[in-house]
C-alpha cells in the first residue's frame, strides 16, 4: 500500500456532519455554519525539522512558513483568513531564544494578513521541531474556489515563477490571498489549488475531478531564475523546465478560466498586481495525460515526475 | 527562563483581532463570527510517542486519545464539537495498519459526539508518531463557561475520580462533553476547566484570575481506585491523596458554583448522571494558597506539587 493508497482508504472513512459543504481533498475544508453569504474555512498543515527547514533556518523563517503555507491555502479558496492556534513540538535541547524568534516570524505574517494567534500547545519531540498550525477563514459562498470545475477548452494560469524554491524561497514566498480574493471576485475561475507538491502534481488534481487532461506550452511556463542558476551549477541539477514542473513548495495560485476571460483577465491583472506575473501556461483537454509543446515537439509528461521526458 | 515564562512572554506578544472574546489562557478560544447567539470555539491540542502513549500502546487508543484531549477542552466550555482537522506526523518505520487503526479509533470517538474529520496533513517525523489535532465548536453565548469567574465562597466540584490516570484511564476517559453542557444549561458554573495538569495546578489556573486560594477537605477528594492500587503495589508510588491532587491526565471537569446551588446540583446531578460520581470538594477563599483540611489539621498544599505536603 503506497502513500496515496494509504491516505484514498482514511479519507473514505472519515466521519462527515451536516455542516460540511466540502471535506477533505481541497486546499481547506469549507463548513456551512448557518451565517447568511459566508462559509467556514478550515485547514492544517505542518513543518518538520529535516524536512521543511534545518537546525540552521532562521528560526523567525520557520514560524513565517508554518503560518504561511496555510495561509496560500486560505488563498485558493478566495478567502480571508482569521484565526490560528499553533502547536509547537519542542526538542530537548530547545532555547527559549529559539521558541521566541519562531513565534515572532508568525506573529509578523499573522498581522500584515489581520490573523488573530487565539491558542497554542507546547509539547515535548525529543529530537527535532516541528510546527503544526490550523487556521481559520472566511470565504463569500458566492465566490468560493475549488479544485473540481475544470473543463475543457479552458486556459490554465498560474501566478509568479516556477521551480527551485528550495534556493530560498520555501522561506519567504508571498501568499497569494489578495490575489485569490480579486480573482474569485472579478473573474470567477472554475477550479483553483496552491502549488505545494509543483506544477505537474497539483495540476493533475484539478484534471482528476472531470478525467481530464491538460495541453502545456514550454515556453509560456514561468520558470524561476532560481530554477536556471541551479541548473546551470551542477549537472545533477533538474533541466530548468522540469524544476518548473517538479518541484515543490512554489506556493503560487494555479486556476482555469473560460478561454474568453482570458485576455481580459491578463489585461486586468496588470493594472491589479503590477509587480507579480501571470501566465497562460495551456489549455485544458478532453483527453486524460499532461503534455508539453516543446520546439521539437509534443512529450508525454508522466504519472509520477519527470522519468518518461527527455 | 522557565517553561511558564516563556508561554507568558509568547502569549503577550500574539497578534488579535476584533472577533476574538477569548484568547489564549482558557481550554479554548472563544470567537465571535456574527452569528446570533452563538460563538465559536477553538482548540487544538498534540500527543506525542514517548510523552502521551508509547510504540506499545494499541494506535486506536493513541486516536481516540488525541480527540479525546481536545473534546475535553470543548467540555470545559460548556460546548458542542463541530469539525476536527488532523496533523499525523509518521516516523520512518511506521506501518499503514498502525494508521488507519488510528484513525478507527479516533474515527469512533469522533462519530460519537457528531464531529466531522475535515482535512489532514501527513508528514514525516523521523523518530516517533505525533497526532495534533484541532478542533472548531459551538457554545450558546449566554452559556459560554470561563476559567475566571471564581468568588470567594463559593463551592468547587469534580466529576468523576482522580489519581493514577496514567494505569490506563488516560486512554479510553470519557470527554465530558453531556455534562459540561448539562452544567452550563441548569447550573450555570461561575468558572470551569478541565483537568489536564492535575487537580491542584487546574484549581490554582481557576484561582489566580481574582488572587483566590482555596479550601479542600482530604476526605471529600474522589481518589480514584488506580491511584490506591498504585500505592500499595510500590513504596515509591505517591501516597493516593497526592496522586489525586498532582496526577495528570485525569480529564474530568473542575468547576464552582454558588453555596446555595451546591445542594440543588447534587440532587439533579444524581439524576441526570447516575454513573459519574460528582464531589464538592471545598470552596473558594479570599486568602491565597491551596489548603487541605485532613485529620490531622490543616495543610498547605505547596507551589510546584506535593514537596510541602507531608
Amino acid at each position: 500500500m503506497n502513500e496515496l493508497e494509504l491516505i484514498k482508504s482514511l479519507v473514505a472513512g472519515l466521519p462527515q456532519n451536516d455542516s460540511v459543504v466540502v471535506g477533505p481533498g481541497d486546499d481547506c475544508a469549507v463548513l456551512d455554519c448557518g451565517i447568511p453569504g459566508r462559509w467556514l474555512l478550515l485547514k492544517t498543515d505542518a513543518v518538520v525539522e529535516g524536512v521543511h527547514f534545518t537546525r540552521e533556518t532562521p528560526a523567525a523563517q520557520v514560524g513565517r512558513k508554518a503560518l504561511a503555507r496555510c495561509l496560500s491555502d486560505i488563498a485558493a479558496m478566495g478567502g480571508t483568513a482569521a484565526h490560528a492556534v499553533i502547536t509547537l513540538a519542542l526538542p530537548q535541547d530547545f532555547t527559549p531564544a529559539y521558541v521566541q524568534e519562531l513565534y515572532q516570524g508568525l506573529n509578523a505574517l499573522a498581522r500584515e494578513h489581520g490573523v488573530a494567534i487565539v491558542g497554542g500547545e507546547t509539547t515535548t519531540n525529543a529530537e527535532r521541531y516541528l510546527v503544526s498550525v490550523a487556521l481559520t477563514g472566511w470565504v463569500d459562498r458566492q465566490l468560493c474556489l475549488l479544485r473540481s470545475g475544470a473543463r475543457p477548452g479552458q486556459a490554465i494560469f498560474v501566478t509568479g515563477e516556477l521551480g527551485g524554491s528550495l534556493a530560498g524561497r520555501h522561506l519567504d514566498f508571498e501568499p497569494r490571498l489578495a490575489e485569490g480574493r480579486w480573482l474569485a471576485a472579478h473573474f470567477k475561475p472554475t477550479a483553483m489549488i496552491d502549488l505545494s507538491d509543483g506544477l505537474a502534481s497539483d495540476l493533475r488534481h484539478l484534471l482528476a475531478f472531470g478525467g481530464l487532461g491538460a495541453d502545456l506550452l514550454e515556453t509560456a511556463i514561468p520558470v524561476s531564475r532560481a530554477a536556471k542558476v541551479r541548473a546551470r551549477q551542477s549537472t545533477l541539477a533538474k533541466p530548468p523546465l522540469v524544476a518548473a514542473l517538479t518541484d515543490g513548495e512554489d506556493f503560487e495560485l494555479l486556476f482555469t478560466v473560460a478561454t474568453t476571460r482570458a485576455v481580459p483577465l491578463v489585461d486586468a491583472w496588470k493594472a491589479a498586481f503590477p509587480k507579480v506575473r501571470l501566465s497562460c501556461i495551456g489549455r485544458i483537454t478532453p483527453q486524460p495525460g499532461l503534455r508539453v509543446r516543446t520546439r521539437t515537439g509534443v512529450k508525454e509528461f508522466g504519472g509520477h515526475g519527470y522519468i518518461h521526458f527527455s
